[in-house]
């Protein structure tokens, strides 16, 4: 039951539907002329120490169609952090894995984490729901006593499966500043802001500016 | 009249003109032989809290095409902040919003600032108009006094209207983090700088250094 | 004598030969098939004050082809410091502006200015040439006395047509953080390191792995 | 056998076999209707110094297709440091070069590195192999007396041939600025996390939301 490959994630489903995955600029060539095919890649960046593992990687933002044919974000991206247990030498195992879903604000937290300071995230996957207050999960990020790095705490308590799982993995000073780099990079795409460099274009606004262009008094920017 | 969904802004109309959104580098089809489709996507970044909420998102720079065909960049983009009171749980008075749009100079403010630190903005919407001085803006940035993070507040005195209105939210370290990372992702692109991107390329400048290239004593650089 | 525009540049050549300027991956629908079009952008960022106007631009690195079809960098790319004094209200004399090209390292210098740091460049157009020593240009950047922010100051000697000019101009330290913002946005470009991107590929690579890949001895890098 | 040409490396074997660099996203225009080609660019950056030069840059991640269509990342990429002795002015030897590989996390120590901070990292090139603990090869970064900057010292010792080479160089502050600015900017591309972006469209992921979408207890975000 051990395993060392990345472990399957939702985003097979994408697998199934090759043109899914539009790719980021979808229309320099149309669909309808040129086939495209973005295929799906497992990015997972991992800290492997003797107790445990932790994989992190980014999962987009959804969108939603509006009426005008115009999309709005209606879900950010988040970073899904999965935690694993040793279960040997350079092994872990995989089905006892647990995970944290990340969102865009405690990213934030540890992007501007001081390397003495410490942050603590609590989420309920069944928040709103039946089961709601059955799953408790605690994430603690807390500086090691040497101030060599952090500490990675998650906690998860599942009274549905009378599950109590504790998983810790040290993180040094030299792991943190590529997971903040790494952050940093990703927090845009998973604002879905990358998709504002579309709206900038030369050519394209050039002929707008003296029509139907920002009106000083809407947007208070006439200066 | 109360509302929660993005506020429809006049990025609108380019909606209406399917062809006119460009995207980031228009080169690589040429619009005559391949149609472009980049749909608009409302990219609001908010912050929710008990009294009120906070968006913020990026607006494109301009450009005005030169008889020569190129073109230069006339107006600098910005970022749109749009404050709405609460008014109930979870429900937000869009129809009470006040804006407020930083310029890339505030960003650089805002980008700068120390955890202990604070800036304030002054905007006249009809500066240099005939209604010059019958609105007031002016946004307050200021730390929280347990130093978890800043206030903004924005007050919006419009004697056209007779309206006196300010808005406090409460944005915490973390939070701030994001607005600063998306901020620092916006700012090449609210400068134009992207553009600056396309005139790099191997192939293209690799023929061009023996001929009508950079003189010395132009641009003083012949070390 | 006086003009507001931005200042022609030896891009401009670029301009008479559309073809020139392909875009930043020219690979994506070949030259032969499909026609290309990068309209040069003049994206000056200005920083206006009272005595003196400066207004910063990236410049592109030059390359030179190898007999193996390859490329390599020859030349680094700058940012162009243009200084202009002051002839009138919001008027600035172009005619009497004075340049500064920025190396990647002295771009370097300023990215890690401290608050409170000074820095100073030298450099002589003709440094190597028949009139070395007859043009000294000095670039200090020195904090304001108040904290506030750093004064630039170009002095430029040049004896070949008895001309002493000196240009200052104070940059708040909102300036400087996006000056710094942008800068960091363009090093990469500089160094023509993000051509690297188009070396990275699932597809590409992933036939190479067992073929002629990297070796251990070569590399050290078998851990 | 002095020469100053960037040393040739083994991404030659690219430019045998035109079709093989892909660009970064190759599914623009496919393959088999538009040919690609994006040529191999030589991007190492160096530090030249009277005693030895330091070339930097960046070699790209592995990947290996799955079963199902999709890629995994199954090498992180890396910063190949190459250290050269000098042989005379503004001669470097590059048949005494000695080679390092930083892998993320040692950059990770590098970007993190105090302006007082040192750090040391091991190598051995053949470790697992039958020649391991032959080679051994260290690199020292320490802070230079004077605080403007750091050393860099590469130990190598090598009993297979006989050969002991200890390289130094100093790199100043504003060096060892471009060098941190250029290795955040190579970060998210080693991680292969540049690749993200490909699964992030506002029309390819609409029409999956209310289909086979995450699970709120998979991932645990239904907040």
């Amino acid at each position: 039951m051990l395993n060392l490959s990345i472990p399957s994630t939702r985003v097979g489903s994408f697998i199934q539907n090759p043109k899914s995955p539009f790719p980021l600029n979808p229309q320099f060539c149309s669909p309808s002329t040129i086939k495209h095919y973005a295929p799906k890649v497992f990015i997972g960046h991992s800290i492997y120490k003797g107790k445990a593992v932790l994989t992190v990687d980014p999962r987009p933002p959804e969108f939603a169609p509006l009426d005008s044919g115009a999309f709005k974000l209606t879900k950010e991206g988040f970073i899904l952090l999965q935690f694993a247990p040793a279960a040997g030498v350079r092994q872990y195992d995989w089905s006892r894995k647990q995970v944290f879903s990340l969102s865009v604000t405690e990213i934030g937290s540890l992007i501007s984490l001081g390397a003495r300071d410490s942050c603590e995230f609590f989420h309920d996957p069944f928040k709103g729901k039946s089961d709601e207050g059955r799953v408790r999960k605690v994430l603690k990020v807390e500086p090691l006593p040497d101030g060599s790095g952090h500490f990675f705490n998650l906690s998860v308590q599942n009274k549905l499966i009378n599950m109590d799982e504790s998983i810790y993995i040290p993180v040094t000073k030299a792991e943190f500043a590529i997971l903040i780099s790494a952050f940093n990079f990703a927090v845009p795409y998973l604002l879905g802001w990358h998709t504002f460099v579309n709206s900038i274009n030369p050519e394209g606004t050039a002929g707008l500016n003296n029509a139907n262009s920002r009106s000083g008094a809407d947007l208070e920017w006439s200066r």
